[in-house]
Protein backbone atom coordinates (compact mmCIF):
# COMPACT_ATOMS: atom_id res chain seq x y z
CA UNK A 1 0.00 0.00 0.00
CA UNK A 2 1.21 3.17 -1.11
CA UNK A 3 0.25 6.14 2.41
CA UNK A 4 1.44 8.84 0.07
CA UNK A 5 -2.05 7.76 -1.84
CA UNK A 6 -3.77 6.98 1.11
CA UNK A 7 -2.63 10.00 3.01
CA UNK A 8 -3.01 12.76 0.82
CA UNK A 9 -4.46 16.27 1.19
CA UNK A 10 -4.45 19.32 -0.81
CA UNK A 11 -2.16 21.74 0.98
CA UNK A 12 -2.71 25.42 0.39
CA UNK A 13 -1.25 27.08 3.28
CA UNK A 14 2.79 27.00 2.85
CA UNK A 15 5.89 27.78 4.78
CA UNK A 16 8.54 29.83 3.38
CA UNK A 17 11.03 27.44 3.63
CA UNK A 18 12.79 26.39 0.36
CA UNK A 19 12.77 23.36 -1.15
CA UNK A 20 16.08 21.33 -1.30
CA UNK A 21 17.68 21.02 -4.87
CA UNK A 22 18.26 17.36 -4.45
CA UNK A 23 15.06 17.01 -3.03
CA UNK A 24 13.22 18.44 -6.31
CA UNK A 25 15.62 16.42 -8.69
CA UNK A 26 14.12 13.33 -7.07
CA UNK A 27 10.11 15.00 -7.52
CA UNK A 28 11.07 16.49 -11.35
CA UNK A 29 12.61 12.51 -12.21
CA UNK A 30 9.89 10.65 -10.70
CA UNK A 31 7.59 12.64 -12.92
CA UNK A 32 9.92 11.31 -15.79
CA UNK A 33 9.61 7.97 -14.92
CA UNK A 34 5.90 7.97 -15.62
CA UNK A 35 4.29 5.92 -18.49
CA UNK A 36 4.30 7.57 -21.67
CA UNK A 37 2.72 7.01 -25.17
CA UNK A 38 5.21 5.14 -27.20
CA UNK A 39 8.40 6.83 -25.38
CA UNK A 40 7.89 9.70 -27.06
CA UNK A 41 7.65 11.89 -24.23
CA UNK A 42 5.65 14.49 -25.62
CA UNK A 43 5.39 16.68 -22.43
CA UNK A 44 7.64 18.98 -20.48
CA UNK A 45 7.89 20.73 -16.79
CA UNK A 46 8.67 24.15 -16.35
CA UNK A 47 10.06 24.93 -12.96
CA UNK A 48 9.18 28.40 -11.40
CA UNK A 49 11.06 29.38 -8.24
CA UNK A 50 12.08 32.70 -9.60
CA UNK A 51 9.50 35.15 -7.40
CA UNK A 52 8.77 37.92 -10.16
CA UNK A 53 7.75 35.10 -12.31
CA UNK A 54 5.74 32.98 -9.61
CA UNK A 55 4.04 36.51 -9.07
CA UNK A 56 3.02 36.50 -12.37
CA UNK A 57 1.78 33.33 -12.58
CA UNK A 58 -0.13 33.70 -8.93
CA UNK A 59 -1.83 36.58 -10.56
CA UNK A 60 -3.18 34.00 -13.46
CA UNK A 61 -4.32 31.31 -10.97
CA UNK A 62 -6.97 33.68 -9.68
CA UNK A 63 -4.19 34.87 -6.75
CA UNK A 64 -4.30 32.00 -5.02
CA UNK A 65 -2.18 32.74 -1.83
CA UNK A 66 -0.66 29.40 -1.92
CA UNK A 67 0.87 30.22 -5.53
CA UNK A 68 2.89 33.21 -3.50
CA UNK A 69 3.39 31.25 -0.99
CA UNK A 70 4.67 27.62 -2.26
CA UNK A 71 8.47 27.73 -3.25
CA UNK A 72 7.97 25.56 -6.30
CA UNK A 73 5.40 25.78 -9.17
CA UNK A 74 5.71 22.93 -11.71
CA UNK A 75 3.62 23.67 -14.97
CA UNK A 76 2.98 20.46 -16.92
CA UNK A 77 2.36 20.67 -20.51
CA UNK A 78 0.99 18.59 -23.60
CA UNK A 79 4.43 19.39 -26.08
CA UNK A 80 5.08 18.08 -29.22
CA UNK A 81 7.36 20.96 -29.85
CA UNK A 82 10.89 19.36 -29.35
CA UNK A 83 9.41 15.61 -30.84
CA UNK A 84 8.58 17.88 -34.42
CA UNK A 85 11.52 19.62 -34.46
CA UNK A 86 13.18 16.12 -34.37
CA UNK A 87 11.03 14.86 -37.05
CA UNK A 88 11.69 17.56 -39.22
CA UNK A 89 15.72 17.58 -38.59
CA UNK A 90 15.19 13.61 -39.76
CA UNK A 91 13.50 13.73 -42.89
CA UNK A 92 10.45 12.64 -41.23
CA UNK A 93 6.76 14.24 -41.75
CA UNK A 94 5.41 15.23 -38.05
CA UNK A 95 1.51 14.91 -38.76
CA UNK A 96 0.78 15.63 -35.11
CA UNK A 97 -1.12 19.23 -35.22
CA UNK A 98 -4.65 17.94 -34.60
CA UNK A 99 -6.45 17.29 -31.45
CA UNK A 100 -6.02 13.62 -30.62
CA UNK A 101 -1.95 13.97 -30.50
CA UNK A 102 -2.94 17.40 -28.11
CA UNK A 103 -5.10 14.53 -26.15
CA UNK A 104 -2.55 11.89 -26.48
CA UNK A 105 0.33 14.30 -24.96
CA UNK A 106 -1.78 15.53 -22.08
CA UNK A 107 -2.60 12.32 -20.84
CA UNK A 108 1.58 12.18 -20.71
CA UNK A 109 1.70 15.06 -18.47
CA UNK A 110 -1.00 14.13 -16.06
CA UNK A 111 0.24 10.81 -15.14
CA UNK A 112 4.19 12.81 -14.99
CA UNK A 113 2.36 15.18 -12.83
CA UNK A 114 0.23 13.09 -10.39
CA UNK A 115 4.01 11.05 -10.03
CA UNK A 116 5.27 14.37 -9.22
CA UNK A 117 3.07 14.94 -6.72
CA UNK A 118 3.44 11.58 -4.87
CA UNK A 119 6.89 11.56 -4.82
CA UNK A 120 6.65 15.47 -3.50
CA UNK A 121 4.35 14.09 -1.22
CA UNK A 122 6.89 10.82 -0.04
CA UNK A 123 9.38 13.90 0.56
CA UNK A 124 7.12 15.39 3.54
CA UNK A 125 5.91 18.06 1.10
CA UNK A 126 2.49 19.02 0.24
CA UNK A 127 1.09 19.83 -3.25
CA UNK A 128 -1.95 21.56 -4.87
CA UNK A 129 -3.33 21.06 -8.11
CA UNK A 130 -4.51 23.96 -9.82
CA UNK A 131 -7.34 23.93 -12.50
CA UNK A 132 -7.06 27.23 -13.13
CA UNK A 133 -3.66 26.14 -15.65
CA UNK A 134 -6.73 25.60 -18.39
CA UNK A 135 -8.61 28.84 -17.66
CA UNK A 136 -5.57 31.29 -18.31
CA UNK A 137 -3.75 28.90 -20.65
CA UNK A 138 -2.88 31.55 -23.03
CA UNK A 139 -1.48 33.79 -20.27
CA UNK A 140 0.66 30.85 -18.93
CA UNK A 141 2.23 30.35 -22.58
CA UNK A 142 3.25 33.93 -22.69
CA UNK A 143 4.81 34.58 -19.18
CA UNK A 144 6.53 31.17 -19.74
CA UNK A 145 7.49 31.31 -23.37
CA UNK A 146 5.73 28.30 -24.06
CA UNK A 147 6.01 27.81 -28.05
CA UNK A 148 3.91 26.48 -31.03
CA UNK A 149 3.67 22.50 -29.76
CA UNK A 150 3.47 23.42 -25.97
CA UNK A 151 0.51 23.75 -24.55
CA UNK A 152 -0.02 24.40 -20.34
CA UNK A 153 -2.34 21.46 -19.41
CA UNK A 154 -1.93 21.15 -15.36
CA UNK A 155 0.14 22.46 -12.32
CA UNK A 156 1.64 21.38 -8.85
CA UNK A 157 2.28 23.99 -6.29
CA UNK A 158 4.95 22.31 -3.74
CA UNK A 159 5.85 23.61 -0.43
CA UNK A 160 6.23 22.68 3.41
CA UNK A 161 2.66 22.75 4.75
CA UNK A 162 1.97 24.81 7.25
CA UNK A 163 -1.54 23.32 7.72
CA UNK A 164 -2.84 19.99 8.21
CA UNK A 165 -6.21 19.47 6.71
CA UNK A 166 -8.72 16.47 7.43
CA UNK A 167 -8.70 14.09 4.33
CA UNK A 168 -11.78 15.21 2.24
CA UNK A 169 -14.62 12.94 1.98
CA UNK A 170 -15.17 11.43 -0.93
CA UNK A 171 -18.76 9.72 -2.79
CA UNK A 172 -19.54 6.00 -1.85
CA UNK A 173 -17.72 4.25 -4.38
CA UNK A 174 -20.89 3.09 -6.14
CA UNK A 175 -21.07 6.45 -7.47
CA UNK A 176 -17.81 6.51 -9.71
CA UNK A 177 -17.28 2.39 -9.92
CA UNK A 178 -19.41 0.32 -11.81
CA UNK A 179 -18.74 -3.02 -12.92
CA UNK A 180 -18.88 -4.74 -16.50
CA UNK A 181 -21.16 -2.37 -17.66
CA UNK A 182 -22.19 1.65 -16.79
CA UNK A 183 -25.51 1.20 -14.41
CA UNK A 184 -27.16 4.53 -14.78
CA UNK A 185 -28.59 6.11 -11.75
CA UNK A 186 -31.98 6.36 -10.61
CA UNK A 187 -33.69 9.60 -8.85
CA UNK A 188 -32.92 7.63 -5.76
CA UNK A 189 -29.54 6.43 -6.25
CA UNK A 190 -28.59 10.41 -6.81
CA UNK A 191 -30.42 11.06 -3.97
CA UNK A 192 -28.48 7.77 -2.00
CA UNK A 193 -25.46 8.91 -3.16
CA UNK A 194 -25.54 12.75 -2.04
CA UNK A 195 -27.15 12.53 0.91
CA UNK A 196 -24.13 12.40 3.56
CA UNK A 197 -22.53 15.29 1.56
CA UNK A 198 -25.11 17.44 1.22
CA UNK A 199 -26.24 16.75 5.40
CA UNK A 200 -22.78 17.84 6.45
CA UNK A 201 -22.35 20.69 8.71
CA UNK A 202 -19.74 21.94 6.11
CA UNK A 203 -22.09 21.93 3.31
CA UNK A 204 -25.29 23.44 5.77
CA UNK A 205 -22.41 26.32 6.56
CA UNK A 206 -21.45 26.97 2.71
CA UNK A 207 -25.22 27.26 1.70
CA UNK A 208 -25.51 30.07 4.34
CA UNK A 209 -22.71 31.91 2.95
CA UNK A 210 -23.29 31.58 -0.38
CA UNK A 211 -27.42 31.95 -0.12
CA UNK A 212 -28.00 29.49 -2.33
CA UNK A 213 -31.10 26.40 -1.96
CA UNK A 214 -28.92 23.77 -1.67
CA UNK A 215 -25.04 22.25 -3.00
CA UNK A 216 -25.82 21.61 -5.74
CA UNK A 217 -26.50 25.76 -6.86
CA UNK A 218 -23.25 26.28 -5.11
CA UNK A 219 -21.57 24.51 -7.91
CA UNK A 220 -23.67 25.73 -11.08
CA UNK A 221 -24.14 29.66 -9.37
CA UNK A 222 -20.63 30.36 -7.77
CA UNK A 223 -18.15 28.11 -8.26
CA UNK A 224 -18.22 26.52 -12.10
CA UNK A 225 -20.93 28.39 -13.65
CA UNK A 226 -22.19 27.77 -17.50
CA UNK A 227 -20.81 31.43 -18.23
CA UNK A 228 -17.42 31.40 -16.79
CA UNK A 229 -17.07 27.37 -18.50
CA UNK A 230 -18.04 28.67 -22.01
CA UNK A 231 -15.92 31.31 -21.88
CA UNK A 232 -12.55 29.56 -20.86
CA UNK A 233 -13.80 26.80 -23.36
CA UNK A 234 -13.22 29.04 -26.00
CA UNK A 235 -10.15 30.32 -24.57
CA UNK A 236 -9.10 26.74 -24.18
CA UNK A 237 -9.63 26.07 -27.37
CA UNK A 238 -8.08 29.02 -29.08
CA UNK A 239 -4.90 27.90 -27.47
CA UNK A 240 -5.29 24.91 -28.95
CA UNK A 241 -5.71 26.64 -32.38
CA UNK A 242 -2.66 28.90 -31.80
CA UNK A 243 0.02 26.46 -30.37
CA UNK A 244 -0.64 23.97 -33.53
CA UNK A 245 -3.31 21.34 -32.54
CA UNK A 246 -6.49 23.00 -34.36
CA UNK A 247 -9.99 21.17 -33.37
CA UNK A 248 -11.50 22.39 -36.84
CA UNK B 1 11.14 7.69 -1.93
CA UNK B 2 8.30 5.83 -4.04
CA UNK B 3 9.54 2.89 -4.87
CA UNK B 4 7.07 1.95 -7.34
CA UNK B 5 7.76 5.02 -9.14
CA UNK B 6 11.11 4.46 -9.98
CA UNK B 7 10.73 0.42 -10.54
CA UNK B 8 7.56 1.13 -13.42
CA UNK B 9 7.52 -0.79 -16.60
CA UNK B 10 5.05 -1.49 -18.61
CA UNK B 11 4.14 -5.00 -18.23
CA UNK B 12 2.83 -6.66 -21.51
CA UNK B 13 2.61 -10.28 -20.75
CA UNK B 14 0.54 -11.53 -18.49
CA UNK B 15 -0.24 -14.74 -15.99
CA UNK B 16 -3.65 -16.25 -15.83
CA UNK B 17 -4.03 -15.55 -12.21
CA UNK B 18 -7.38 -13.89 -11.09
CA UNK B 19 -6.82 -10.61 -8.81
CA UNK B 20 -8.23 -10.95 -5.57
CA UNK B 21 -11.09 -8.75 -4.63
CA UNK B 22 -9.38 -7.49 -1.85
CA UNK B 23 -6.61 -6.11 -3.65
CA UNK B 24 -9.02 -4.61 -6.67
CA UNK B 25 -10.73 -2.57 -3.88
CA UNK B 26 -7.68 -1.58 -2.51
CA UNK B 27 -6.57 -0.62 -6.33
CA UNK B 28 -9.90 1.48 -6.62
CA UNK B 29 -9.72 3.06 -3.52
CA UNK B 30 -6.46 4.39 -4.48
CA UNK B 31 -7.84 5.39 -7.69
CA UNK B 32 -10.79 7.81 -5.55
CA UNK B 33 -8.24 9.20 -2.74
CA UNK B 34 -6.35 11.24 -5.99
CA UNK B 35 -6.95 14.98 -6.38
CA UNK B 36 -10.31 15.78 -7.94
CA UNK B 37 -11.66 18.88 -9.62
CA UNK B 38 -13.26 21.00 -6.71
CA UNK B 39 -14.75 17.27 -5.24
CA UNK B 40 -17.00 17.19 -7.99
CA UNK B 41 -15.00 13.81 -8.62
CA UNK B 42 -16.66 13.94 -12.39
CA UNK B 43 -14.96 10.78 -13.66
CA UNK B 44 -15.83 6.81 -13.58
CA UNK B 45 -13.97 4.12 -13.90
CA UNK B 46 -15.26 0.36 -15.21
CA UNK B 47 -14.33 -2.43 -13.91
CA UNK B 48 -14.28 -5.23 -16.67
CA UNK B 49 -13.42 -9.27 -15.46
CA UNK B 50 -16.15 -10.83 -17.40
CA UNK B 51 -14.31 -12.21 -20.47
CA UNK B 52 -17.22 -11.92 -23.41
CA UNK B 53 -16.48 -8.09 -22.49
CA UNK B 54 -13.20 -8.14 -22.17
CA UNK B 55 -12.66 -9.91 -25.41
CA UNK B 56 -15.08 -7.02 -26.90
CA UNK B 57 -12.85 -4.33 -25.34
CA UNK B 58 -9.33 -6.36 -26.89
CA UNK B 59 -10.82 -5.87 -30.10
CA UNK B 60 -11.40 -2.54 -29.77
CA UNK B 61 -7.63 -2.22 -28.05
CA UNK B 62 -6.18 -3.41 -31.60
CA UNK B 63 -6.16 -7.00 -30.62
CA UNK B 64 -3.34 -6.26 -28.13
CA UNK B 65 -2.93 -10.00 -26.28
CA UNK B 66 -2.08 -8.06 -23.21
CA UNK B 67 -5.94 -7.81 -22.92
CA UNK B 68 -7.10 -10.85 -23.32
CA UNK B 69 -4.12 -12.15 -21.00
CA UNK B 70 -4.88 -9.56 -18.25
CA UNK B 71 -7.48 -10.62 -15.76
CA UNK B 72 -8.84 -7.05 -15.04
CA UNK B 73 -9.23 -4.17 -17.30
CA UNK B 74 -10.10 -0.52 -15.90
CA UNK B 75 -11.55 2.39 -18.07
CA UNK B 76 -11.44 5.89 -16.39
CA UNK B 77 -13.62 8.11 -17.83
CA UNK B 78 -14.69 11.86 -17.63
CA UNK B 79 -17.89 11.49 -16.74
CA UNK B 80 -20.54 14.56 -15.63
CA UNK B 81 -23.32 12.34 -16.00
CA UNK B 82 -24.13 11.80 -12.51
CA UNK B 83 -23.04 15.22 -11.48
CA UNK B 84 -25.24 16.86 -14.06
CA UNK B 85 -28.47 14.67 -12.81
CA UNK B 86 -28.11 15.35 -9.58
CA UNK B 87 -27.89 19.31 -10.31
CA UNK B 88 -31.17 18.92 -12.50
CA UNK B 89 -32.54 16.99 -8.97
CA UNK B 90 -31.82 19.92 -7.02
CA UNK B 91 -32.90 22.89 -9.26
CA UNK B 92 -29.34 23.72 -10.21
CA UNK B 93 -28.54 24.63 -14.19
CA UNK B 94 -25.59 22.62 -15.09
CA UNK B 95 -23.29 24.15 -17.68
CA UNK B 96 -20.63 21.34 -18.23
CA UNK B 97 -21.77 20.85 -22.08
CA UNK B 98 -18.70 22.15 -22.94
CA UNK B 99 -14.84 21.32 -24.38
CA UNK B 100 -13.62 23.12 -20.39
CA UNK B 101 -15.83 20.83 -18.46
CA UNK B 102 -14.60 17.33 -20.52
CA UNK B 103 -11.06 18.40 -20.17
CA UNK B 104 -11.34 19.51 -16.92
CA UNK B 105 -12.50 15.52 -16.08
CA UNK B 106 -10.12 14.38 -17.97
CA UNK B 107 -7.63 15.28 -15.80
CA UNK B 108 -9.32 14.23 -12.88
CA UNK B 109 -9.99 10.84 -14.83
CA UNK B 110 -5.91 10.27 -15.64
CA UNK B 111 -5.22 11.37 -11.86
CA UNK B 112 -6.87 8.89 -10.76
CA UNK B 113 -5.59 6.39 -13.15
CA UNK B 114 -1.90 7.13 -12.01
CA UNK B 115 -2.70 6.13 -8.35
CA UNK B 116 -4.55 3.37 -9.23
CA UNK B 117 -1.69 2.07 -11.22
CA UNK B 118 0.88 2.95 -8.58
CA UNK B 119 -1.38 0.97 -6.02
CA UNK B 120 -1.78 -1.97 -8.29
CA UNK B 121 2.00 -2.13 -8.45
CA UNK B 122 2.72 -2.03 -4.86
CA UNK B 123 0.14 -4.81 -4.83
CA UNK B 124 2.67 -6.75 -6.99
CA UNK B 125 0.57 -6.32 -10.30
CA UNK B 126 1.76 -4.92 -13.60
CA UNK B 127 -0.13 -2.50 -15.38
CA UNK B 128 -0.42 -1.06 -18.87
CA UNK B 129 -2.06 2.03 -20.09
CA UNK B 130 -3.57 1.35 -23.61
CA UNK B 131 -3.87 5.06 -25.67
CA UNK B 132 -5.86 2.93 -27.83
CA UNK B 133 -8.75 4.32 -25.33
CA UNK B 134 -8.67 7.72 -27.63
CA UNK B 135 -9.02 5.92 -31.07
CA UNK B 136 -11.85 3.84 -30.55
CA UNK B 137 -13.75 5.22 -28.05
CA UNK B 138 -17.28 5.55 -29.79
CA UNK B 139 -16.88 1.76 -29.99
CA UNK B 140 -15.91 1.38 -26.05
CA UNK B 141 -18.75 3.58 -25.06
CA UNK B 142 -21.04 1.01 -27.08
CA UNK B 143 -19.24 -2.04 -25.32
CA UNK B 144 -19.86 -0.70 -21.96
CA UNK B 145 -22.78 1.47 -22.25
CA UNK B 146 -21.73 4.72 -21.31
CA UNK B 147 -24.11 7.55 -21.19
CA UNK B 148 -24.43 10.31 -22.57
CA UNK B 149 -21.74 13.08 -20.33
CA UNK B 150 -19.14 10.14 -20.20
CA UNK B 151 -16.35 9.77 -21.99
CA UNK B 152 -13.61 7.27 -21.50
CA UNK B 153 -10.10 8.48 -21.56
CA UNK B 154 -7.78 5.96 -20.66
CA UNK B 155 -7.41 2.48 -20.25
CA UNK B 156 -5.18 0.21 -17.58
CA UNK B 157 -4.48 -3.66 -17.47
CA UNK B 158 -4.33 -5.03 -14.77
CA UNK B 159 -2.65 -8.50 -13.92
CA UNK B 160 0.42 -10.21 -12.75
CA UNK B 161 3.70 -10.30 -14.85
CA UNK B 162 4.69 -12.45 -16.96
CA UNK B 163 7.79 -10.88 -17.86
CA UNK B 164 10.55 -8.80 -16.41
CA UNK B 165 11.07 -6.29 -19.06
CA UNK B 166 14.44 -3.44 -17.89
CA UNK B 167 13.68 -0.05 -17.05
CA UNK B 168 13.10 1.89 -20.48
CA UNK B 169 15.56 4.53 -21.13
CA UNK B 170 14.31 8.20 -20.99
CA UNK B 171 15.58 11.28 -22.76
CA UNK B 172 18.19 13.49 -20.86
CA UNK B 173 16.23 15.62 -18.26
CA UNK B 174 17.05 18.76 -20.37
CA UNK B 175 14.76 17.74 -22.84
CA UNK B 176 11.92 17.93 -20.84
CA UNK B 177 12.67 20.42 -17.69
CA UNK B 178 12.79 23.67 -18.03
CA UNK B 179 13.90 26.16 -15.58
CA UNK B 180 11.81 29.59 -15.05
CA UNK B 181 11.05 29.80 -18.81
CA UNK B 182 10.51 27.56 -21.91
CA UNK B 183 14.21 27.48 -23.57
CA UNK B 184 13.42 26.10 -27.59
CA UNK B 185 15.94 23.93 -28.80
CA UNK B 186 18.66 24.78 -31.36
CA UNK B 187 19.62 21.68 -33.83
CA UNK B 188 22.76 20.89 -32.05
CA UNK B 189 20.45 20.43 -29.03
CA UNK B 190 18.09 18.26 -30.57
CA UNK B 191 20.93 16.11 -32.03
CA UNK B 192 22.22 15.84 -28.39
CA UNK B 193 19.04 14.93 -27.07
CA UNK B 194 17.78 12.13 -29.65
CA UNK B 195 21.95 11.19 -30.24
CA UNK B 196 21.35 8.22 -27.00
CA UNK B 197 18.44 6.90 -28.46
CA UNK B 198 19.57 6.96 -32.01
CA UNK B 199 22.72 4.98 -31.54
CA UNK B 200 21.11 2.44 -29.13
CA UNK B 201 20.95 -1.52 -30.26
CA UNK B 202 17.44 -1.75 -30.16
CA UNK B 203 17.07 1.60 -32.26
CA UNK B 204 19.17 0.23 -35.15
CA UNK B 205 17.25 -3.04 -35.03
CA UNK B 206 13.90 -1.16 -35.48
CA UNK B 207 15.13 0.91 -38.53
CA UNK B 208 16.21 -2.44 -40.16
CA UNK B 209 12.58 -4.00 -39.70
CA UNK B 210 10.80 -1.31 -40.69
CA UNK B 211 12.86 -0.53 -43.48
CA UNK B 212 13.17 3.28 -42.90
CA UNK B 213 15.87 5.63 -42.83
CA UNK B 214 15.64 6.47 -39.48
CA UNK B 215 14.32 6.18 -36.23
CA UNK B 216 12.10 9.34 -36.40
CA UNK B 217 10.72 8.07 -39.79
CA UNK B 218 9.51 4.93 -37.76
CA UNK B 219 7.29 6.84 -35.81
CA UNK B 220 5.96 9.44 -38.39
CA UNK B 221 5.55 6.51 -41.03
CA UNK B 222 4.83 3.51 -39.26
CA UNK B 223 3.49 4.26 -35.59
CA UNK B 224 2.08 7.67 -35.64
CA UNK B 225 1.06 8.49 -38.91
CA UNK B 226 -0.69 11.88 -39.96
CA UNK B 227 -3.36 10.30 -41.51
CA UNK B 228 -4.29 8.02 -38.85
CA UNK B 229 -3.94 11.08 -36.06
CA UNK B 230 -6.13 12.95 -37.91
CA UNK B 231 -8.47 10.01 -38.60
CA UNK B 232 -8.83 9.43 -34.78
CA UNK B 233 -8.86 12.78 -33.84
CA UNK B 234 -12.11 13.01 -36.23
CA UNK B 235 -13.50 10.33 -34.45
CA UNK B 236 -12.79 11.39 -30.92
CA UNK B 237 -13.92 15.11 -31.61
CA UNK B 238 -17.65 13.18 -32.87
CA UNK B 239 -17.37 11.21 -29.54
CA UNK B 240 -16.90 14.55 -28.01
CA UNK B 241 -20.16 15.72 -29.37
CA UNK B 242 -22.65 12.57 -29.16
CA UNK B 243 -21.46 12.67 -25.12
CA UNK B 244 -22.69 16.02 -24.68
CA UNK B 245 -19.08 17.98 -24.79
CA UNK B 246 -19.32 20.11 -28.48
CA UNK B 247 -16.47 21.30 -29.51
CA UNK B 248 -18.17 24.24 -32.09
Amino acid sequence: MIKEIFEHRSIRKYKSDEIDDKVLNSILQAAIRGSNTGSMQVYSIIVTRNPEIKNKLWEQHFKQPMVQQAPVVLTFCADFNRFNKWCEQRNAEPGYDNFLSFFTASVDAVIAAQNAALEAEASGLGICYLGTTNYTADKIIEILELPKGVVPVTTLVLGYPDESPELTPRLPERAVIHYEKYKDFSKEDIDNIYKNTENSELTKKLIEENKTENLAQIFTQKRYTKQNNIHFSEVLLDVLKKQGFPVN
